[in-house]
């Protein structure tokens, strides 16, 4: 629409769409009012609803976009989105680093992670109180007991906490508490939980699938959007190679594909991809310096002693000095590292 | 158990291990009880408890197994498991033929089909109500009505029908009418989801993720298995590689390697995997070479006008033709195709 | 050209042919002869030299073909190719089994192992007297001394042998024992090497690289055709994916795409890709069910003592058991194994 | 050996080895000498040699290392080893950049390129004279005029040229005039080239094939260094996966894992992995960030008219823009890229 167009004729728009059986979505509410069609449709139907909307008061501009990814995707929505995440925005200038253990194991270990990862300028908690395991014999989380520890951590430390929920039925309780819905990898498919957080006003991290496309994460967050929760930051966390020494390969390449079709925020999690804290800063770092929004990052006070992905967790120690390392190369590349509390 | 040990002798093992914080599984009733232990061990304990039951009467052998499935696994259950379908049995002699529409479309079309491939020799009915898109704007079945119809189709044709569940809460609904439930590809780690079809009395027909390890199958498997639905199917769909001349690559060495590591038996879906009709016929041979149980069909009565996955659906000829091929193949390694109704 | 065509007419569209600088190349001498052209054109050069030969005495039709493989597609050439090895023709009714111990390891110990499996049925007889190896410092074969070997057991037997041929300058050599001249996995793209082997008048079996696709396998074909070489067999080994359960993952359905696109006989090498013994003659039965024309397959008197590959060979009493079972393969499929001497 | 050792007590330490049929390999002259031995050797062999060893004067230590590369491990030399490359050294603080044209397709144009890169601060040139090509049709280069244009490009730019060699009989031609010898990602395993590059005063840079794992690329480095060429650098081109936005998948976990494993620098090429120019800067900063030794860019003055990979060159000005923000990326990591001519 035109910037000036009263109300009155975005109004008379969406009813035009409407008669076509078409609903219109509010894209962008201003400086301008976009509006968005992410229906199917025939070349014929594309010629009649561009022939009648063209000549109506207000209507600046009628484009057809191509791409299977929609309300996603650059073309339809060219400025990035910024996910606001504790008061801090993830997609703009700073890079957030979202830090803690795998699960939340106890209360006691949990406390003090949080607080050493704060100490060190995360800008943001995560655990894991439902975990996922391949495994119907693993540690499977503390549930709802850990949702309350992420609360308590959040009070203590004054961050926001990203925790992961695990199905379409969880989903209430599980943004009663988290600052951020976390989908996994294993999930990302799993269509009923896409549409559960799309109608939950939280932000959600939706990450990758260990074999999944880029096209059909973008495919995936698509989902979220067409339910009306644009509050959505892709996830790269590793992908299936026939590479052994690390436990995924980590595709930095997707981080720079995103930024060219989609507006959404890319976040990088490098701890699974690489499976060993060794590797786990220098992957952070070149995830900074290819464009990443924000990190995801294990830290465990005792790693030793995690009953999950310990192997890949950092100690308080090495998160610190890579916080220093990200910091020097955020700044290279023209941004930097989000500190502390916002 | 030894054989003749009365059920008290069995009782009294049971509570034995419930004494050590186990919890005994019935592996296998008869001829003789099989008594199951899933829990994790360290060594000492596993001794300590075998010392005890060792001198107990009824006892016949206390062994330890190593993989990390174990209900699935074919140390624990040396006996191939026979899953009935509709009055057939599936991992016996018998190679059972699974086959019709990706998705149930129209109840005309769906009907037609049906009646096709009962003609042919389809020992069951496939069709999908609930379809998981990776696009929100695709066709996604027509959810209860789709299901309608593939109650009308088993009452015209008699045979059983296969149709997929995509989430937990949809299960009791979907297994009103299926007489096997499927879990798709994109949902093999969904745990929730297998958890709910553990609990229902209905054969799992459980697909590989296209990402997934054989020995991730297996432990999706075991969800279903540790929560008491021995009736699982396991199915061979394809993988992601990069080879680009098929949809997917065809992993027909993981039906062999199914067969040394697990009782339950194995399916071949040659559609998706080849993803164009003309490819399936050969791999459907295969398949039956390798050793499959039974086989998953895509048939279309006009393939051209398929909503979903019709490039990789059979004609009806292509069927019969099909069918005709594989009873040689069958007899060939000492098998039989299900003819018809049972 | 039309089928009288008398040879003035053929040489008269050869010289027009080279007048536009294009070389003429013999696909097929009867029973008419027809000719092609590989060069790149460009459209109006295509439609020049069309216009000029469609009005020639003895020409019957001009066409143009698509694929960037051209001697190789069976657009080029429809009829499939026969080639010969020791009397008996790969690609035709006849399924031929190449057996062998992966490496002449000494005299005594290949003789035993080829009068083995030439009493079992074996069609030819493979060993490797250069060994490509990831290690330099593995066991890298016997050279000339097992070429020496290779060709006494070919008299004992009365069996052609296949070899690996390991670089150009080995290729007059091996070309002087062999019957056969084996590419391997690693060597698909070695340029320089198929251009060698397409100046010899020796068959070739040419494995694809582990890591390449059926477009790249046809490509190096097409290396060994463009040189005058038409005896060339493709062969799937199996490719690398994630999965850790098999050494490789057989791609079954490589054969039936192969068998679309070009006319040459296509071999399958269960036991690279099993690396297991147990599942080598589930993988032959899937393999001659899906249309391979032979098959080439481990087999060692003492796999305990092989010095590469032992795990993946086949026992003499092994091997005789799968070819009772492929022999019955082969007739569901309307074809038979070839057996013992030709 | 202890730093003081003469000369004679190293000549007898070689000479026990020998008589054990064993190999002594200088691994460092100074400032003590240190003596490998890479031979496989069981239990009883290795404490026999390391029993006669430890007692003889001048020995300081005797130690076993386990991995399968032994000259290229970090264990057998822990020190990393410096490449001199046109008077710059690979694998110390500095980071080369090296770039030009994919192919040398003319005079005019390659010394064009080389001047713009040259200003443009590049540490030294690329450029193929004998062109890998998966078609037989393909532009398969200049051959030796190819190499004249190199060597007139080094005279008039002061650069070093880096160029590949194909086949081993080419070696000795391409060596006359490269500084540095390329192995291409389709010849990583062609063993009879890595050992003519291993027996020639040239460094070389081995690129990782395409599928390829890490230690595979490390044992292939093995015969290079086994034939006595200690000058290494390996490099990192991108992977084959299931994804296909980017030609293939840049694996940077292999950076930072290859630095754990071996002594030998490290070079990523973003341009091949990417095959597109517009991820080509974002990935050279990831590389560079995570901690490659050097990077081989792929510019083209007119990228559009280039007769291969003309879509992943990047134009001149790109290629000025990268080197800007890869100077700060390089100093964020503490290091600098090298500035034009050493």
């Amino acid at each position: 629409m035109k910037p000036e167009a009263p109300k009155a004729e975005v109004g008379r728009v969406i009813a035009v769409l409407e008669e076509f059986g078409l609903q219109a979505r509010v894209i962008s509410p201003h400086p301008r009012v976009v509006l968005g069609v992410v229906e199917e449709m025939d070349r014929r139907l594309v010629e009649r609803v561009s022939a009648r909307l063209e000549g109506m008061p207000g209507v600046e501009e009628v484009s057809r976009f191509e791409s299977s990814w929609k309300l996603a995707s650059r073309e339809f929505h060219p400025e990035p989105t910024l996910v606001e995440v504790g008061g801090r925005l993830v997609g703009g200038e700073e890079v957030l680093v979202i830090a803690g253990p795998c699960a939340v194991e106890s209360r006691q270990g949990f406390l003090e992670a949080a607080r050493g990862v704060a100490l060190a300028g995360a800008a943001a908690l995560r655990g894991g109180a439902f975990k996922p395991r391949t495994s119907p014999y693993s540690f499977r989380g503390l549930g709802r007991e850990g949702l309350e520890i992420l609360a308590e951590a959040r009070r203590l430390t004054g961050l926001p906490v990203v925790t992961e929920v695990l199905s379409a039925s969880e989903v209430e309780l599980v943004a009663r508490y988290a600052d951020v819905l976390q989908i996994g990898t294993r999930n990302m498919q799993n269509f009923s939980l896409l549409e559960a957080v799309g109608e939950v006003d939280r932000p959600v991290l939706l990450k990758r699938g260990m074999m999944a496309t880029i096209k059909e994460l973008l495919l995936s967050a698509e989902y979220v959007l067409a339910r009306g929760n644009w509050q959505v930051m892709l996830c790269e966390r590793g992908v299936r190679t026939f590479e052994t020494s690390t436990r995924n390969t980590l595709d930095l390449s997707a981080v720079a594909v995103l930024k060219e079709l989609t507006h959404l925020p890319v976040v990088v999690d490098p701890s699974h991809a690489a499976g060993r804290r060794e590797l786990v800063p220098a992957l952070a770092r070149a995830a900074v310096a290819v464009g990443a929004d924000a990190l995801l990052v294990e830290v465990h006070p005792r790693p030793q002693e995690a009953l999950s992905d310990g192997r890949q967790s950092l100690t308080l120690e090495g998160f610190q000095d890579m916080m220093r390392e990200l910091q020097a190369v955020a700044q290279a590349v023209g941004r930097r590292v989000a500190g502390g509390r916002s």
